[in-house]
């Protein structure tokens, strides 16, 4: 297990040294709330990026993939909007990415080529970059220490709630912090869908070990987590490490792997604030799979099970009708023997009840199935028989208010 | 294009020859609805059998696969029930199965290890057996040539129509009659989820013939609806083939492709029935995919189009969220040329419109793609621009209905 860290409150990519940022309102969200934030680093950082799966990857994604391969020793800022994806656009879209990235690197007085964009919002639609521009000049103008908390709230499309955090951990060299902001309600699903998120830390990296460690954290975070089964064009998770610290937590095994640890609870952090946030979830599902000869298998499992529409709507609805459970572990399109499964639940408080042992119903107390059921937090763990490996994913109900908010979404 | 076939009024599994077919209520059903039935062919059938992928398959799959792979030639009915699955019920599950059928051969009066089963419900919930006997003797006792409009309502769920139909057309050699019933409402997707289908001729034919004909029909009827996604345990497609009316199809290839076209618009116009009565479901999409590498290909993007929420709340929102399509197909796992899509609309009057071409927004009028989204029945055209194969595929919209439907299933 990882090393349990406290979260600091109002934590956020700005909590680690060096790090500011600010929002502004560009009138591209109609309230007149933040819609483009901009956050920069006082020198150079060593960044990892993850991207979407989507064949259809916006513009921007496009844009950052490309600047990441060239110069990922030298990002110094991340530009940021929501309300336009400014995917499916074409060469004019990617064009409109990189003045985008031109302009936040003006406004900061920052060198060409330095600085990354994320874009959220509707798909289809060109970057309204005249305003987009004035709001990274607008940004720029009020960059802060206590910015981040800004700049969650800009990306926010569907979102009810900002989301940030960050966590910091002594090491025998100093002290490491590391934060992040993230934002993502609907269409979040394995591969990220709708879901940007930017880490931070200040502590020093190199971008040939960030990347895997980025990569390891967000299977286990973000693409552990499912609102929808969407996959979007957008989903993007950088990680920024600037090394203001002055501490190298590669340079000793143990201080690596509680670094690695600190980067995956802020992840894990922002990954269950996206589930609970869901659009119009009213419960959060945990799903444990154990007993997988892998953990890219277990994680399939999960997978399948979480993207259920019948699984979230039985959550929904409090009814313990476990044999969805079972059906959609038998589509993960995982090898799986029948007779080895075993399923339990609980609620918050780990009193397990078996619903299925070798396949078959257990026939459960029915009373107890349903008084678990109609818990908000619902756990269940599924035991394949097969191997040691296990993988946890997340997801929420599947709501009447879910469809309401998705049916009207670009009027 | 197939040929067209006239839909025979009130057409079912007992308009061809030589089959009969009754209802029974045998308590399974709390409000005194028929839920057990029974299909019998006075000669033995020649049968295909098409059945769930899904990993956890149920008993009534397990016993009829084994029947099928032993007996293909000798099949003379088919016993059903609603209500309760007989999935994960382990080794008692398949025992059940077992007696079921037999207890279907001796109500009948035939011989051993010639009748398949079909079980729709509950997962999880051991078969009631004893009243299951009951309804098959009581639906012995009335077998008619009227039947199958009396077996397609008890194969019922959640559906709110029962599903039949049957066509007939004329050879050299006399004339060939196919029909059918279905049941299916939510759980529909690709791979036939909580669909039971069993269609019947009085043509001749081989089992070798047959089987793949019906997996050729099964991929573009049920194998191309999606309702949620959701694959079953329970899935099955049967077509028998008694040969009472003397005609063989398979002896003249023009006459045998027209068979090949009757059966599938018996199996399309079920399909059909079942997403238009998918659960909650205010709306029909078809889905038309042009310009692929293979019909399999095409088929797999129609899918994923069909299987997102996003598409299938904006649908139901009447919201012309066009980069929800593309996003959903840039998800299908096929190979795809952005700069190459294009994407059109429309409703029934063959007016369409494009949204975007070359992977980009066309810029499309947004009254005129509003006044379509908000059509009963809307199209879409995505053309891939990589191939000259095509698919079709059919969902309906998801709604707050469908959330409360299945909210509480098992209670």
């Amino acid at each position: 297990m990882p090393a349990d860290f406290a979260l600091i409150p109002d934590g956020s990519v700005t909590t680690p040294r060096g790090f500011t940022a600010a929002a502004a309102h560009a009138g591209l969200k109609s309230d007149g709330a933040p819609d483009v934030a901009l956050l920069v680093s006082a020198t150079s950082c060593a960044t990892a990026g993850v991207f979407t799966r989507n064949v259809l990857r916006a513009a921007p994604v496009a844009y950052d993939v490309d600047l990441l391969a060239e110069r990922p020793g030298r990002i110094r800022a991340v530009a940021m909007n929501a309300r336009v994806a400014n995917a499916c656009t074409g060469a004019p879209g990617l064009a409109a990415a990189r003045a985008m990235a031109q302009a936040a690197e003006q406004a900061a007085g920052l060198p060409a080529r330095t600085a990354l964009v994320l874009s959220t919002g509707v798909i289809g639609v060109p970057l309204p970059l005249e305003q987009i521009e004035g709001g990274l000049r607008a940004a720029a103008g009020s960059l802060a220490a206590d910015g981040g908390l800004h700049a969650a709230r800009a990306i926010m499309t569907t979102d009810t709630r900002p989301k940030h955090c960050a966590v910091r951990f002594e090491t025998p060299a100093g002290m490491i912090t590391v934060g992040g902001i993230a934002k993502g309600a609907g269409m979040i699903h394995p591969d990220m869908a709708t879901l940007l998120a930017v880490l931070t830390t200040d502590a020093a990296g190199e971008p040939a070990t960030l990347q895997p460690l980025l990569r390891r954290v967000a299977d286990r975070s973000f693409n552990a987590i499912s609102v929808d089964g969407d996959t979007s064009t957008n989903d993007s998770v950088l990680l920024l490490a600037n090394g203001a610290s002055g501490v190298d937590p590669s340079r000793d095994g143990a201080v690596w792997k509680t670094f690695e640890d600190a980067v995956q609870e802020v992840a894990r952090a922002l990954a269950l604030a996206i589930v609970t946030d869901g659009e119009g979830a009213s419960k959060v599902l945990e799903i444990q799979v154990a007993g997988a000869v892998s953990e890219a298998a277990a994680r399939e499992v999960g997978r399948a099970i979480a993207r259920s529409t019948l699984v979230k709507t039985a959550i929904y609805g409090g009814d313990p009708n476990w044999g969805r459970v079972l059906a959609a572990a038998g589509n993960a399109g995982v090898t799986l023997a029948v007779e080895r499964l075993s399923l339990q639940a609980a609620a918050a408080d780990d009193q397990w009840l078996t619903l299925a042992s070798g396949g078959a119903t257990a026939n459960p107390d029915a009373s107890t199935a349903r008084d678990i059921f109609r818990q908000k937090t619902i756990r269940l763990r599924i035991d394949l028989g097969l191997g040691r490996a296990e993988a946890v994913v997340w997801t929420c109900d599947l709501t009447p208010d879910y469809v309401r908010i998705n049916a009207d979404y670009t009027s």
